[in-house]
């Protein structure tokens, strides 16, 4: 399945407007070519609409939002529901500043996601309209771990259905459900949370992936966690003893360009609960 | 010709100000840095006169514009050509939203550019005022092959005539003319478009080369697209099977850090028609 | 001494946040992640007070200053003052321009900061209360040499003593005083000139490096300095003869996520006038 999944991504080439933070906009950029997709970025309300309209699926980060940006990724974010174009959220520090909560919530309102994807942090905080997340990392108390996987999943699951969209989860295992099926991720390495932005670059991702795949956004989500998190696989053997984060974050997207839909496949490391 | 205009730009390390997208602006002052030229940034209205006023030259790309950055780009232009300073305009994504489209048209109308770059679907936006341009790449429609390559070459004389300044038009064929002298460039590798910037990165060399070249736009611009080109190959030839765009991305900045004047000379990949 | 500072870095993870420009923002937050810190990016009035309040320092950077970020940089930088948070300027381009300037001079008057560190140039504006920077580049006529050292010392020392902050100018030969002692630090490596932000990350490494050692702020500064300038000693030693400024900036990054404190004590080159 995700080997089909994949090669939709390769072969439609979608191109994916993001508007999101200029911390890891680069990375982002680079990720969706190196999977075959095309990127543009604009974030002026007068600019974004339009952007929006040309593409075929839309991602919202909202790191480093700013009040040129919000009201932007509110006018991007309905234009593309009413064309039916598949958008992302990525919450990134929900829970962290009030104007971040208020502004993930009031999008969860107003727009309607194809995926939201965040660490635990970031969810649960979407799930309780507040939260105590730890800058743009998930707390330690949150995080999901075997022992409490089946209490994760079950949480995911509610909200999933609650929200009607795709929850992702990410971080040690991730955790992919549409309310129905749960998809437990156990792909990825310790070391891609010493990169700024693999969060990021895994939710642009995401939107290629749902967008080249508009009837399957939780195979397409999960596929491309799995993705992500087989590329920090790959990378990770690459590296020599003088190599550190700024070469890994290299190797990880220079493994997407090179990765192909069968060793997605093959590599894909995940169970259903 | 192109060895003495290399020469000059590593000479006098000329500071260009760029007023650019926060997509690849890090790139682009690596780039800028790796020629042998000194950048810096400055977008707000308040700073980027001034800032103009101590650089040799300007770099206006309107990726990512928006309402402060876009009065910035006119008032800089316009001091930096009361200044004698030469400008670059890189029209990105012109013909993709009309915020995008009127900006540059209206930039053409007010600022006197040394040099306009970018690709076939922008370049054709700002000559019929209006454009289909598929985001931030060429339309397959409109690319330039050995086919249609003498209409394009006419195509950009007349525009660099009647717009009284150097066109670059790049592709898998690059054409730069100042409405008399035209060259058609044949370096550079086609994985170049798996990176986000490349054209970017052009621009802000472009105006490196321009403003160490001052009397020589024309032959300036098209050292600048060589030398980018034959960077895309000497990196290419560096890949390894474990690399890909990522790495790609490094290793072109890195050969301009060690491309030198003759080696630009020998490599440069030209005829004029 | 050197060594327990840079453990204190890696065993309490600073959470440092950066009001900062987009051009070097991605290498800032890598860095802060090789040290062993964690970095949060926001710049938006509403959200970057709330986001100080969960850090534990802050740092100021004034490149590409705008008129939503200056007002930023004020509130966050005295809710940091309020909670007894380390903070760090960068006086990036002070003196190139005067909206840089009159920002720099405006928050040393209302922010208490722990170090200031910039270059001899950028370093000569905060005292004079302007300047003649070029660019975001120290002025030759400005630079520290073996000849001058000892009157630059005096001059670093005296500014200190004013200001009450440490001040660090880096260059060929970096100084680090609190207006008392004095390091002479003689680390680094001409290339990192060639590099985009290497001024940047050093900021944001020295914020992480206060935040980790509150009760030492000039050693820690000390500290820092000598750790960027190890690295990039470390590695220019890794550059093969295609590698440029592309691949020495993920390697100087690489290099302070493979460095130990006990290398770096072994590796710190200084001394006290």
């Amino acid at each position: 399945m995700f080997e089909q999944i994949f090669e939709n991504v390769r072969q439609k080439s979608p191109l994916v407007h993001n508007i999101t933070n200029y911390v890891t906009v680069n990375d982002c950029a680079n990720m969706l070519l190196a999977c075959g997709g095309s990127p543009i970025m604009a974030d002026d309300p007068e600019d974004a609409v339009e952007i929006t309209s040309i593409c075929g699926g839309l991602n919202i980060n909202i790191g480093t939002l700013n009040q040129r940006s919000i009201p932007t990724m509110f006018a991007a974010g309905k234009r593309a529901n009413q064309l039916g174009h598949p958008v992302v959220l990525d919450p990134v520090g929900a829970g962290a500043s009030k104007l971040r909560t208020d502004t993930a919530l009031g999008l969860l309102e107003q727009v309607k996601f194809a995926v939201i994807r965040g660490n635990i942090s970031e969810i649960k905080t979407l799930a309780q309209g507040s939260g105590t997340t730890k800058g743009v990392d998930a707390d330690v108390a949150d995080q999901v771990t075997e022992d409490n996987l089946d209490e994760a999943v079950l949480f995911a699951r509610e909200l999933a259905r609650r929200l009607g969209t795709v929850i992702a989860i990410t971080g040690a295992i991730d955790i992919v459900t549409d309310g129905e099926r749960a998809f437990c991720i156990r792909n990825g390495h310790s070391m891609m949370a010493s990169i700024t932005g693999t969060g990021c670059q895994l939710s642009a991702l995401t939107a290629a992936f749902v967008t080249a795949n508009p009837d399957h956004p939780l195979e397409a989500a999960a596929a491309a966690v799995c993705a992500m998190g087989l590329c920090g696989e790959i990378a990770h053997r690459r590296l020599t003893d003088l190599d550190g984060n700024a070469s890994y974050r290299n190797y990880i997207i220079d493994a997407m360009y090179r990765l192909t839909p069968a060793k997605l496949e093959e590599g894909a490391n995940y169970e259903e609960r």
